[in-house]
């Protein structure tokens, strides 16, 4: 790979987009912290949460969603597993000349819709316009600000070996859908996207005092989620791949064109890694939530050299890598 | 004008623009008040400002600044304007396959130096990558977070007839050389963009009880700003045209290519609207200031129809339309 450019790899989530916000980002930003999903700010003794995302789907429009709904999602998911109530949006968006103002008319409307569902008000925007053939139709960057609710500490520097992993629903049907919205593979389906607020999932599990660490597998999916555990926590992150729920039309469509589930971006699910005492607990809330129907448990936490590992149903158990090539298209 | 797609007119801070923002933003998103830089948002009591901008100039480099300092003086600006001391930011990059790392290494080092210049700390970030072609080499997106400072409550809405208008400097700086560095004219010149952070000239005229409304005057320039002040107060900004601080060289380049500088975007600028007996100590202030040495009175409110007057050195005066077609391209 060419490093002296910047590849569509550097964006999928993995190990490039890693080392990217590392070496260029983070070492020159010195207070971002690029392992946090939201950033806690003190402002006159109040903890805030802040997050901010680029949003560049295509299409922009998708089954279950629009780039609109999703930049709502993506935002407000962000501080919902870092533990806080989202409050606020501020909405940036970049629009390409020639775009049919139709279009983002659903886009905001979707935007708007979303925002009023997950109890967010918008607060401050900005509009630019790009060139032609200098945008994707429109962009849009979202900041969210939430507040930490009291006593709830979560952090991947609470998991301890013996932890239990779960997740809320079934995996990759955000990265299905808009793979298929794509046309590029003449196939069709009904599926649509997961994009959702998590936050009642989320907060439907605060209380649990053995909750360690939350965080919503969008880019890079699941396996990324838990190699970013390995990663920051020194165990093993081993999985037990037939617990993980996979929708029948996703593993079908990911056997024909050759993809892992475990590595396609969901928006509206939540992994947890809570305390093995209490996994049972915080599968038994989330059951309880529509959203939250297909949760599973679906690994543990290992004190053992930090990889991913995969159960498969036959006994026999794999290393799952680190994503480094783009997996498909751009899809978040 | 086809007016069901996008243009580039939409993105000039022209009318076209403004009605953009009422009619597809603003009228679903609710909350949103185009006419604020920054907005109020009571968090447990505390009055915060929040402020979120796109950044999307073309080129990335150019005399005088990068689109990472301009993207933190423009967002430090809007906050320093608004009556608040920025304290955090948030930055989403979106970037383009195939630049060179080693120019966005230049970029972030700009944004990460105009941070710490200004006080302000970078508390999360963002990257996507966008395929080649679908953006012009990297879009910047940042969010504001700023503390409002005791006591100092700004708007259009307390401008009164008799009010003076003041600039804290030259005009047109950051659009001229923003001009000349794309080369398209084959001109060449030693003038620097004026981007920098305006708070020291905000902050030094907050505590005068006078004070009414500042804006830094970005897309659309000084005449823009006037615009908005007639709109929403109903009554005249008359200008002093020979009052109005022009760089030599700005002013040559706009006559040879038929540009007003009262419409091209500074970005290092204050327009002030004081009360009339204030109006001396506040110029006073300024150019006690290196940034404001040139600073001037330039014009004042007047109980006269809803128009944006400008008086000629001979006497004569005229009426300085809103702006509609695209001065200059994409320039911020």
């Amino acid at each position: 790979m060419d490093d002296s450019h910047i590849q569509l790899a550097h964006g999928n989530g993995g190990r490039y987009m890693r080392e990217l916000i590392e070496q260029v980002f983070a070492a020159r930003l010195g207070t971002v912290d690029p392992s946090l999903d939201a950033a806690p700010v003190q402002m006159d003794g109040k903890r805030l949460m802040l997050t901010t995302d680029g949003f560049t789907v295509q299409p922009l429009e998708f089954p279950g969603g629009s780039i609109g709904s999703l930049a709502v999602h993506g935002t407000v998911n962000d501080l919902a597993v870092s533990g806080a109530v989202p409050r606020h949006l501020t909405l940036a968006a970049m629009i390409e000349e020639g775009l049919e103002i139709a279009l983002l008319q659903r886009i905001v409307a979707d935007f708007a819709r979303a925002a009023s569902e997950a109890g967010v008000t918008v607060v401050a925007g900005d509009t630019k316009v790009l060139r032609r053939g200098e945008g994707g139709g429109v962009y849009l960057a979202v900041t969210g600000i939430g507040e930490a609710w009291p006593g709830v500490h979560l952090g991947m520097s609470q998991i301890r070996a013996g932890d239990r992993v779960l997740v809320s629903g079934p995996v990759g049907d955000h990265g299905t859908a808009v793979l298929l919205a794509r046309e590029q593979f003449g196939l069709r389906g009904d599926l649509q996207s997961d994009s959702a607020s998590v936050l009642p999932l989320a907060q439907s599990i605060w209380a649990l005092p053995g909750l360690r660490f939350m965080r919503d597998p969008t880019r890079g999916g699941l396996a990324t989620v838990a190699h970013e555990i390995a990663r920051a926590t020194g165990y093993r992150v081993a999985l037990d791949q037939p617990a993980i729920p996979v929708r029948d039309q996703v593993g079908a469509i990911c056997d024909m064109l050759g993809y892992d589930p475990c590595f396609l971006a969901c928006e509206g699910r939540v992994v947890a890694v809570v305390a093995a005492a209490e996994a049972d607990a915080a599968l038994a809330c989330w059951r309880s939530l529509p959203q939250g129907a297909d949760a599973a448990i679906i690994g543990e936490i290992r004190a053992a050299s930090p990889l991913v590992t995969l159960a498969t149903g036959l006994g026999g158990e794999r290393v799952l890598q680190e994503l480094e090539d783009d997996p498909l298209p751009r899809i978040c």
